[in-house]
């Protein structure tokens, strides 16, 4: 068969989803972009596209492509899998579609396979992802991928947690929002991202706000004192209290 | 000022966006349901709505409840927030705000606020929200939710993982399709569901399928040997050494 039409190839997503602004090149130069091959590519720029992530895709902080893989499904039918070898329920993505849509949508930094079996996500791997030019990440499907397209590119294998998803698209958003907030200029307050759960390897404190009493319940006292000391010694408090309560696994990599 | 109207009430979030659809009961009698307590209505059903979880939805399978936490907002602008108690950046979603959503959105079963500082969401998190009738999920913003929520409500505060999201949203769809596709008739092929990874405690084997040969790599020859057993054997041996290998910390679970 032949090879797919370049023009039919990777979209630039944009909020509006007007022809003219899918071709525009509005993105700044240079801009920190997400490359997604993937069999749904209407699940973006999906939630991405709205709130701080969707406005800074909006103004050209970050850029999103998105790679259709049935494009390069083989026969009339744009077949991309086939029953596993050895036998198994399910279906496997094959090498010789997966490939050509790598070598197309590749961009610099991290290249990823979103699967159940890869390391975990974390707010380091997000600080990682955010430091790199970009990050080209393969949605997974049915039973995954055929192995040998893992081991060619050496794709890094990463998971969004330790539960099953029915495709890496959700995964992708999730991970792409943790790491597009940090990146420069997307959110407002950049304090607020120093202080959050994971980054000083405590979960936060508990927050109050308005109203002073709220169906019979006050706000602990310490916080209206106007001791900036004290309010922020309870703090501490409160999250190494909270952290080690919940998470003894997040409390005990303190210490190492 | 008046409580909010009724009428602009929860809405029923079906594929078709047809204002006639938006309110029909087409849900099966006691179809599970999601209840979803949101400032971004919007992003719902998203990548929901396609694929798997998005044929279930649409044949009542399961029934998707989206609330609009703007509408219970205060004043002529409709404010939800206010500066935390005791100083610092960002803002505090109120109680007298989050409470009424509350009131109204909570259906049976767990009833959940996505937060950072949550336990984190597993496996078996999603097979024992699938057993129950349904879940109600609040999506956090900004610098959380008020203590007195959590406290009054005895909400159960649930972690996509360890690292930081804009919002709950994306992390409610995530926890859904791994719900969703747990559910009875979602999945085509339900022995897909036990073979996968974290079903057993182990990662998954690799998988291969055509062509036998790509870019000069083979498929290792016990899959197409056509022994059964062996097929079988090899497969262990390598969820195994693949979950030794990489995640320990799930194989020593294994033995506990």
């Amino acid at each position: 068969m032949e090879p797919p039409a370049r023009s039919h190839g990777t979209k630039q997503i944009r909020l509006t989803a007007q022809p003219r602004d899918l071709m525009a090149e509005t993105a700044r130069a240079g801009a920190w972009t997400a490359s997604i091959v993937t069999l749904f590519p209407d699940a973006f720029p999906g939630t991405l596209g709205l709130s701080l992530t969707g406005s800074a895709l909006k103004a050209g902080l970050w850029d999103l492509r998105v790679t259709d893989l049935r494009r390069f499904g083989l026969g009339k039918h744009r077949n991309v899998d086939a029953p596993p070898a050895g036998g198994g329920p399910g279906l496997v993505l094959r090498p010789d579609v997966v490939g050509p849509a790598l070598d197309e949508a590749r961009l610099p930094g991290p290249l990823v396979y979103l699967s159940p079996r890869g390391t975990p996500f974390t707010q380091a791997t997000a600080r990682h992802w955010a430091a790199a030019p970009g990050v080209t990440l393969l949605c997974g499907r049915f039973e995954g991928v055929d192995q040998r397209v893992i081991d060619h590119y050496g794709l890094e294998e990463v998971s969004l947690g330790d539960f099953v998803l029915t495709g890496g698209e959700i995964a992708a958003q999730a991970m792409l929002d943790a790491t597009v907030r940090l990146l420069p200029g997307v959110l407002g307050n950049a304090a607020s991202t120093e202080e959050e759960s994971h980054s000083a390897g405590l979960l936060e404190h508990p927050q109050y706000t308005k109203p002073a009493e709220w169906r019979g319940h006050g706000i602990p006292p310490v916080l209206t004192s106007g001791d900036h000391a004290k309010v922020a010694a309870w703090r501490r408090a409160q999250a190494e209290a909270l952290t080690r309560a919940r998470r003894p696994d997040l409390w005990a990599k303190r210490g190492a």
